[in-house]
């Protein structure tokens, strides 16, 4: 598909624009097409065509969840690429026509987070999960009665059209396919995040990933780019060994299959007493604890990246935790910043550095999202990028 | 006084050494200074006189626990210096005469993690709070009733003479004044440590410290150095601010009088969001806590140094912690390697970089050592030095 030669109506400049929208009403019932309107975009805000969306387990988590966070009616979906349509008052990083991906990770390339290298979080718009745009804490979208839809993550991807605040878009080079793209917006960039920006794995090192699926795979192809000598992925499912060692995993511990042990103690006897790096990617508070008592004493660093309920804690004994020289980090997306390090990936994926493809396992048309939240479901998929168009 | 007129006599080799040790009887009680004998050292082992020994408060805290790993009767301390009386077989790192400050963290410079500029945990010989010598799990001291005397922290300094293994031994330069070089072998340099080698905390940046005794200041005095900017101190006596300003803290917050806030709120107020590094320095898990609260978002580092209580357990919001991208390090004995970092260390203070001089408030002979416990308790030294032939 060459994005170039797609016209955009430029009669729909500065009005609301009709299109279809997979809503999601009812908390876990499949997601409804229906017809919607899409606001002009506001003072520093774009609308944006989308021409592929992938599926991401947050999707899934925010479609099932009962309280807030979670509100109804909402447009989900948060990995995507998009042609810009029209720009709100304010906006001159990007233009009709440009290709963009948008990103739940604001950066507003002002704040003393966004200026520095050290953090990736926006001090002036900090991410949270809001049903509402970054900026002012209103919706976009509204039904054919008048009822308010509410968005998702900044982004509502599950949309034929959307609007975005400009500290959440990122401008692309468009010849990059957009159905590989449109990973970067959050799950493979936090993976691949994780290993290079996060721990910086150092080349010939040992890596522990508890969970194969995009994000603990985009770790390990992180730590392969790094030179990680050993990979070891941990996950329920024998298969994750397949689809990993594609992406450099060596190693295999089947969690559900270490009898009396532990998949930490099955590690630490691997690796003659642990991993230099153990990255959490599924999002259990328990999970953190495995990768914490599996990395290297004196040096290990647990990396967090899974997203836990509200409530849950991490736990760990004091006096363990200050006699074994050991680091706990938050990789809040990866530790990147989305206007230079999306753009730096992509470039690597166009040098054939960087493996995106094997991430994608399905391709649907809009009409079929809802068999996307089923594959996800069912650990048959990694990535299912839905054609807006098809 | 010069150490090196200090005449050994050369008879006492291989044979038993009868000398005065302050021995703890029972648990929260008097030492008591008495008659006891030291046996030669055996392989690997060396047997020292102690010039002058100071008191830490890790030797408060065993001397009042009642349950393991209190143990009774026992030789406490474990800030010392002494002079080589003789060594044991395959002992050629020291000989007779030489200067040597013993430090509970093992150093065998043979292992992984002693090769390693990343762990300082030796892996063979690895720290614990044993009742005996490091290596045979035995001991080099009775009474003269035949009753064995347990070790501490492979040290117990406050006796004329002990038995040292040679991985918990440094040789010194003889021309350090012993009552500051004494100071190296754990608190000092476990604050230095923690600011210096485990945080690496960066010119310009603002730390904040809680708990002002010896370790929190010496964090003071380690980040004073690295070229902090703004150093903050925590602490319920209002007179540590005073002592702290010697030691580079510009800033003071009673945690005693913060009124509704606790003293993270009242620290992200002062430094608009939080200081970029924090260390725990008093040994609560709920010091920990409140120093993680107040570590920037974005990057802060929270540095654990204090020791609590070992059912006692670190807990944080997994989901806030994520989203916080902040780090949590373990620092123990300040991340540094006992026989290469303290001479450099030594050689800062004699160059007139580091200071010690402050560290130390009182100075007693060994018949007072039961005063020295009572200086330490009611906060009213950091360091009191205590003298052996004094």
């Amino acid at each position: 598909m060459d994005n170039n030669t797609i016209k955009l109506s430029s009669n729909t400049v500065g009005k609301p624009i009709q299109c279809r929208a997979a809503i999601a009403r009812v908390p876990g019932e499949p997601l409804v097409i229906e017809e919607i309107l899409v606001d002009p975009p506001s003072s520093h805000e774009v609308r944006i065509r989308i021409i592929c969306t992938s599926l991401c387990h947050s999707d899934l988590t925010m479609w099932k969840m009962k309280d807030f966070p979670g509100v109804f009616p909402r447009i989900l979906g948060h990995e995507a690429i998009g042609m810009v349509e029209s720009v709100g008052e304010g906006v001159n990083e990007v233009a009709e026509g440009d290709i963009v991906i948008p990103c739940l990770m604001p950066d507003c390339r002002e704040c003393v987070d966004c200026r520095s290298t050290k953090s990736n979080l926006c001090s002036i718009f900090p991410f949270k999960i809001s049903p509402w745009m970054i900026r002012p804490e209103t919706s976009r979208f509204k039904d054919l009665k008048g009822e308010t839809i509410h968005h998702f993550l900044f982004v509502s991807s599950f949309s034929e059209y959307t609007v975005v605040d400009i500290v959440n878009l990122v401008k692309i080079d468009p010849e990059i396919p957009p159905n590989r793209a449109c990973l970067l917006s959050c799950g493979v960039s936090t993976g691949v995040g994780a290993a290079w920006r996060t721990a910086n794995v150092e080349a010939g090192s040992t890596v522990a990933i508890f969970g194969l699926g995009a994000i603990g795979l985009a770790v390990a192809e992180g730590a392969r780019l790094c030179g990680a000598t050993r990979i070891i992925g941990v996950d329920m499912i024998p298969e994750k060994f397949e689809i990993g060692k594609k992406f450099g995993v060596t190693d295999f511990v089947n969690s559900k299959s270490c009898g009396d042990k532990s998949a930490s103690q099955i590690i630490n006897e691997m690796t003659d007493g642990g991993a230099d790096y153990c990255f959490e990617c599924v999002g259990f508070a328990s999970v953190v604890h495995e990768a914490y008592a599996c990395c290297r004493k004196g040096w290990g660093k647990t990396i967090v990246l899974g997203v836990d309920k509200p409530d849950s804690q991490l736990s760990l004994n004091s006096l363990d935790f200050l006699h074994s020289g050991k680091t706990l980090i938050a990789s809040p997306f990866g530790g990147l910043k989305a206007k230079s390090d999306i753009p730096d990936l992509l470039k690597r994926y166009m040098d054939k550095e960087l493996q995106l493809d094997e991430f994608v396992t399905h391709e649907l048309g809009f009409e079929e999202i809802n068999k996307a939240f089923d594959l996800l479901m069912e650990g048959k998929c990694l990535r299912c990028v839905i054609w807006m168009d098809k």
